[in-house]
């Protein structure tokens, strides 16, 4: 006996989970509903085709007799009548790729007017990076994302990680990985925390609370920025009970107001000081002193003693007060001052600097060139980072007096988890994250900040476990091949679009 | 006595196999009729120029008195009557180049609208790529070119190759030349097999058995994929009587319905195992997840339970019943399921893993990374398959008990018989070649793979006699110099074109 | 009891020096005229705001309360009466950045027409460059910017410098650096001099004599051209009373010629005498030779003994008198000439011929291929200075009979403080610049080479500072990374469009 | 007393040899009549300005008194009477570039319609391969300027030599250069010969006689090619008496044809036999195939046995006699045949293959991959050098029995005498030049490939002199820095244009 023909408006009726789900697949119609939940690829993707023919759909991603061989029988309801259900015009993916994106010369422009993703269609942190770039004001992207003279060294922090490869291992049990950490004794959901910019409100009105509070939700630390646009108690005040931050230091000339400084962070609960010690002068940017002579053509005509002082840009303005003149004779007053606080080096470059930070008694080095924004031509951190391991160790400097680590902190140039594990591999703690945060932050607030955090533990699970590492402690230096890492970078790197040419004065960009 | 003259008009009648062939030289004209089959060049050139005058055509290629050295004196009919021969407009062949085509700045570009090239004029596998990119649903290309974050191993593999030299050694009889090889004791036509790809029907409407068909054509040996759009038993089905298969397995968390799918491969006949080890998750394709957003402006809005699981792109829909836990333990089970299939770990990213792999005792490995779709910055097979060589030499591990090879195969980036010999020299088996071939289906169905296979076996033929090489055995490690081999890649590969660049969210492609 | 409002109109008055300096800062008012000099961002930034709302200047690089904390109780003079301050349009810094500059496939065009930046906008050596390129005729860009061949060297020049890497040293006393030296003996405000470039008034119209006056303004040391627009005398007699100049001698085949201006230039009190050894017949810049065929279509019509003689640029038309026959056994006579001048040969591109140098007597030598315009694939000197100092130092010859030392000049390539620090750290006493001064001459006359001195001055200061360099002793081998000295050269480099690609004949530019 | 003031109508009547020649220079009028031919800048220059004012041009490249030093007084005629002289329009030369081509993005177009440049504007061997790119046949073009495969071979010839960097030596005597030199015992002007490549007359209807004739005018050996379109004895007809040729030649499977030839090309006074080892089949082009595909798109539309054969361009046409089984064993046979001709194998690609060609009692070898036509992946000759000299001198083959030399040539990728250069210093005695000749043939004939001899010629006395090499003996392996040599090529070439992109199937060039 021919099996009942099911009818096109009555499958039509069954399109959500209130009214049942139905579907249609090569010409049979099928109660779905009750399987909803159990479909590997998820409720959503069916829900799109509850009263529908989803036979196009279902087709590539299935073998043929899947859905009989997984639906009780009393849920193949029969075949469905010819024609009576009507056709919908096909969805877009499915159309060949038009011309204007499978041609060669791609390039990225800007739609006209440009549409900011929604939050989910944000995939990596490079797309947070892309979002900043098309939607902030200039003057905050030319802040954020300018560097020392050349940007040689900001485009070498992102580059170095490019030329360190993976050894990945396989069938080791990597059904639960553990990516979570202890920062100087801190827990840590991941070894990442978000490290000190400046001037956030550049990038979005509530500035760099919205760090804070991100780091909560996710149980990261924050390093308080000095130049940061939000205060000091603001910060503090938005953090959570427990939550932990660190403070960046610049040392002023006048130590009173450092020492007041370092004891209002004790009193406030601030875990650990990290002096700058990469910036006895803050850095010419020349992007960033360029947006000054734009939209101001007058301006070259002031004279006389208030004359604009053109050569400076943001971060200029802000940074008379640090002292040039802070040496390691200054340690031990910082150190004392401290008190319980941790106290660490911020922008050491070399191993010898590293060792003598040792040696002083402080509690670990951030190995970090500032984002490339000080001293063009510094190295990137990832770089040096195995000959600091291999010189401390060598001196029996790798832990303090007290058994614990003296800590490797590395930033600069991170924009994935496997840039994280690869400096993991090679003896960091932990990495700093700053501009990727800041982009963040600047399209979307706390919750942008918040789901590039998550994005990155996403990232964190899946890498350990294609990595073949169940734990931190499996992600070693035999998981990294370096051979590459001391040769000059090549080629263009991926998210090309992200860096920006240089352009000399008297030139403009142009599409 | 001057030769009799020739009409034109009689010429013009001569200018088919039918009609007897004439074509005009020099104001002479010939009868070449017998000589067709005998012109070193063919004789469809030839013809193009039977009853016409074939003087330019023929000038350059040919010393002045070749056809008359070739040519029994009766043949040769004597001089044209001047002026009787109608000229033809000339053929766009012999035009000067375009200015379009001779400048410089020469940019690829969808002519409008894109017709696809005929078989015979696909000459590479990189043609099937392109033909591929310009004509394929936008789901399927990205399904299939999308690597894992930013791409970077995906292109290694096909980079890689090209820091590998050639040392190829002259006057050799390379007369005959033999590419025939065994894979795993089973005989293949050439070192190279069809390796596994998934949901081959977002290319063509048959699906994999496509590659199954194209196989048995070329003797070449299929490793059919778990994740098909066709079915295992449509696969094994289409294959003629005697046809080797293999196949590729994901361990299923649910190991009784693993031991199923195994005990049924054996009984299908199925000759060997590839149990994949790089996969315990499926990697992140940050170019197919963004397929989703394409066309569906409003998707966002949704929320609540069924929110969509906008991360994910084809191939996480399809992958959740993938065991993360599988390990070297479970190989003695699998190996015993397996009876008298062999079985291979196919996925393995280092030497170490190569050499547990021989000390377990499974009968090969294929260093692969997924097509560059699991882990970025893993390393190209091709850049450590030396040392995997070498350590395993070393152990005494090339060989297994029974005095077989054990066997190394590799896969990723191939596109060239030239990519495949240097893979042999360095001491692989044979090479597994996967998008080429599901380009090559998506555009042209069977007879598409059939040309692809076919364009390689050219290939073959020809390197191997410019090598110096009558067989594979003579293709050994002094054939090639890989002192570039671990160096950065450098450049814009061949073929540029086929690879796109990275595109952050809210960007788009633009001519 | 509520303080007082303040009405907007009586803001506005206050709106300079003159009539009071009030801002508005979140709704409340301030008098900040006595407060001007000690803002540390500088007066002028507040007088933008002079009578009008700074908030949104005043927001994201102050903490919120920065105001109060620093002002006196009586100059916070209340809130603001709500709306009686008229709005001022935004300014164009605040705005978003226009998709023209933030889209990815920037190019730089010139405006139409094209403005020459005021000099305060010229922030870097490159701009200079860029404004050379924009505004100089033709025939002069031609000269100067084209190099030898396919100009491989010349651009090697600047490239070689971005395959040297720092390596910073933090926690020293940078309050005060010292970037003064002496070179040959004769003080210098930094380790740079004007190097000898020839026919200045292809850039100005005043010619070399503004390199002579800026030099003095900057205390830096000018080296005359022999080949320059200005006569010797004209650049001896614009020279300041006691200013140091040396000078570039190319040897006359006529030596009582050569003599005779030797003995001219010591009569003048020059210092130094530089023999230019790398220039026995003036090399093939094509590019200055394809100046020639511009604009000329009728030329090549010319005939018999006048034919123009296309094949020399500027150049070569100014050179015949160079001895091509110049050689060791001639420096005792030059030596002797040169009386007590010091001697030095210019040129020298080994490190034997370095050692040759330092034994046949003379002072010094100058590490050069003459900025990439006489033989193509020379070295970049700052790739031969170390083995030439390592040979030197081996031979015991880096120091002279009378205690000095034997100096080692380099030139070539040179844009930043950060090039020479290189330099300067592998041995060099000091480098010469020559393009980037005639540009700024070219573009600004003798104002333009000063500032372009002060901007490296500025750079010193920082850059030394950023080292941990307190003076040029510090700048030692140790603070430079070379390990890539000798790889080939990748990637664009910064600023890449100040380079111009090659342009075969029959071609020509294009936007 | 005033002078006297000369009219400018008078001026203007002395404006050629025949009328004198008067010139004015800031306001002064001078007979320069005399001065022409002591001009070191040339007559021609001056008679640009005869009866003109030549100020202007003066200015920047003279001292100010630069011509009342040279000029007696009575040719000093006085001020010119103020206005009297009409001025003329400025020069184009003098005119500010515009803005085409001071931009950045410049890209080399076809000017519409395209224009050939003269012959004097020819200034170097990349100029006649981008005339020739311009102005040929796209299938002349398509046949000579293709490459094997994916063409990375082709362009390695040209990029290894940029990765040879040169040690210049100073103050050697060069006013006398000599680069002539012997090969084979042969006389030749230039260590440089005209290899052989094949079908001329689709470049130049004359074919390859050119190259004979002008080989001869410069005192150069040809190499006449097998595959030539002129016929043998048209090429040896065309030489001068006494002028010297060498014959390639490819192994017929008949070797009675193969005797055959070498006894006619002794007869006819050949003086050496190349052996072609390399081609034991002739390489796919596909480039060179894909020419059959345009303007006939109706061609895949036969069938049967006419059926296009449409994977072979113009080279597989004419080669199918090659034979693929030549090997070391008919090498007696060969030089047996050879008699007193010299005898050597053409297509070495490893110092294996030169140690048995020295041992096998030929007479040299030439280190050679067919231009990059054969096998992709071959390496640079260029590249191998060093070690074939090596290999040989430690086996104490570089010398033959008789006291000779065994010579090594080269050939590939040469387009400066500073390449040729190169590889003299690493022990080459000639350089074999092929598509550089049938560029300058393509687009000038005889005279062209004249001029591009010419051209080399000017090159070596300029790179000899700025090497420091008075004859080629000086130019040893210590004038080379090949530290780079074995390193993955970098970055975009020089004349980058003359390269094209691959262009796949489908795909078309657009500007």
């Amino acid at each position: 006996m021919a099996p009942k023909e099911v009818d096109g408006a009555e499958v039509a009726k069954h399109n959500s989970r209130e009214n049942g789900v139905w579907i249609v697949v090569h010409d049979h119609v099928y109660d779905v509903t009750d399987f909803l939940d159990e479909h590997p690829g998820g409720a959503e993707i069916i829900l799109r085709y509850a009263g529908k023919d989803a036979t196009e759909e279902y087709d590539p991603i299935h073998p043929p007799d899947a859905i009989k061989d997984n639906l009780e029988p009393e849920k193949q309801l029969g075949p469905l009548k010819k024609g009576s259900l009507k056709e919908e015009p096909k969805a877009v993916e499915a159309a060949p790729a038009p011309a204007a994106t499978t041609a060669a010369n791609q390039v990225v422009a800007a739609p006209e007017p440009y549409v900011k993703p929604s939050l989910d269609q944000i995939l990596s942190l490079h797309d947070f990076e892309a979002v900043a770039r098309m939607s902030m004001s200039r003057r905050g992207w030319n802040y954020y994302s300018s560097g020392a003279d050349d940007e040689i060294t900001m485009r070498e922090n992102y580059n170095a990680y490019q030329r360190v490869w993976f050894r990945p291992r396989v069938l080791r049990n990597v059904g639960n990985v553990d990516y979570a950490t202890k920062i100087l004794g801190f827990d840590s959901s991941m070894p990442v925390y978000i490290t000190a910019t400046a001037l956030g409100k550049l990038g979005h009105p509530d500035g760099e609370v919205c760090l804070t509070k991100a780091a909560h939700e996710h149980n990261v630390i924050q390093m308080i920025p000095t130049l940061a646009s939000c205060s000091f108690d603001e910060m503090v005040d938005a953090a959570a009970p427990g939550q932990v931050q660190f403070l960046q230091l610049y040392v002023n000339s006048d130590r009173a107001r450092t020492r007041k400084i370092i004891k209002h962070a004790a009193d406030r609960g601030v875990k650990a000081l990290f002096i700058t010690v990469d910036a006895p002068q803050l850095g010419r940017r020349e992007k960033d002193m360029r947006t000054k002579f734009e939209g101001n053509a007058s301006a070259h005509q002031t004279s006389g003693k208030d004359k604009v002082q053109r050569d400076s840009g943001a971060a200029r303005a802000i940074s008379s007060f640090i002292d040039p003149g802070l040496c390691w004779a200054d340690i031990p007053e910082l150190r004392e001052a401290a008190g319980d606080m941790k106290i660490l080096l911020k922008g050491v470059q070399s191993w010898e600097d590293a060792v003598m930070a040792a040696e002083a008694g402080v509690d670990g080095v951030v190995l970090s060139n500032h984002g490339g924004r000080q001293l063009d031509f510094a190295p990137a951190a990832i770089t040096i980072l195995p000959e600091v391991v291999q010189q401390l160790h060598h001196r029996g400097l790798l832990f303090k007096a007290d058994g614990t680590r003296f800590e490797i902190l590395i930033d600069g140039g991170v924009r994935r988890a496997t840039d994280v594990l690869k400096a993991v591999a090679l003896g960091a703690t932990a990495v700093g994250i700053g501009r990727p945060m800041i982009y963040a932050m600047s399209g979307y607030g706390t919750e942008g900040v918040s789901r590039a955090l998550q994005i990155l533990k996403d990232e964190f699970e899946m890498n350990m476990r294609l990595l073949g590492a169940p734990t931190l402690q499996h992600v070693n230096p035999s998981m990294v091949d370096i051979s590459a890492l001391r040769m000059p970078n090549v080629g263009p790197t991926a998210y090309a679009t992200n860096y920006e040419l240089m352009m000399p004065a008297g030139t403009k960009a142009k599409l």
